[in-house]
């Protein structure tokens, strides 16, 4: 494949949002669900208090302690080599985040650049060949290809290609 | 003119950058430059000592405490009405920046939304059908129609459609 610009969506695609509240969500009322009964669900609906779960947004060090998505790492690192990446993240719902993002793709991804990071609050400004994300709201205002990275609450959509790992990724760009 | 898109940057379009490096650098120093003294130099290195002005961009207060550019808000308020605006800005080279220039927004610009607001390292990534930007780093890389916002350190440039004030902005988009 040719060198593709490629915008990546933060949020269950490169940081593990939905294991981040089931764990907070347990630690903080004692309530297990666990990525079962997720399934098709409303990530923060699906909770018996939606509440608490959207509070944990608003909490430092929600997003800055999330888990990076299984081999998201090195394929990423691979693609970076041979493709114009950009991390693009919905943050400015939650101006908190903002800097525990920066500090999250520093830390996990030291191979990127600050010029590669984009923080908005609607995807349909951004301009570029593909867009990886989990949420309908994002890739149907984007004007590229798009993909849906498989995440608990949209596995009953089928209106774009789907994409449920970062080994299936490697496949498409490397 | 019908509906655009537009992407407005803020540094010394929509807060007045170079007055606050100016005021800072004589209350830091003891050293008065004038805006004349700024005419066709880089904003940092036309200071005495470029490295006390290029630490302001990172001291708390710096973006917070700017002033907004002469008849900046009214002209945006009605060109919000009647375009889709976007907030631009590069803010990825300072991160400590980003939750000053969002609170900034908020206190000036009460009528945008988090929506419209856009922080990124690079401006080719940005989607728009207009980019109004003082420098030629950013306008160079965006596929839309640039305009070229006078600043003291661009005023030889001759490569883009200029516009010297938002009145000329209104002349242009209202």
């Amino acid at each position: 494949m040719e060198r593709k610009r490629i915008a990546v969506d933060m949020d269950n695609v490169m940081a593990d949002i939905g294991f981040q509240l089931l764990g907070w969500y347990r630690d903080r009322t004692g309530v297990s669900l666990t990525e079962q009964d997720m399934m098709g669900k409303d990530e923060i609906a699906v909770f018996p208090d939606p509440s608490i779960a959207r509070g944990f947004l608003y909490e430092p060090g929600f997003f800055l302690e999330a888990k990076v998505m299984e081999h998201c790492r090195e394929v990423m690192e691979k693609m970076n080599k041979v493709h114009d990446i950009f991390i693009v993240s919905a943050a400015m719902e939650f101006p908190n985040s903002l800097a525990e993002k920066y500090a999250w793709l520093e830390r996990h991804f030291p191979f990127l650049g600050w010029q590669q990071f984009v923080f908005c609050g609607s995807k349909s400004i951004i301009h570029a060949d593909y867009l990886i994300d989990d949420h309908l709201k994002n890739l149907d205002f984007f004007a590229g290809e798009k993909l849906l990275f498989t995440a608990p609450h949209n596995i009953h959509v089928t209106k774009y290609t789907r994409v449920n790992t970062w080994l299936e990724l490697a496949d498409i760009f490397l």
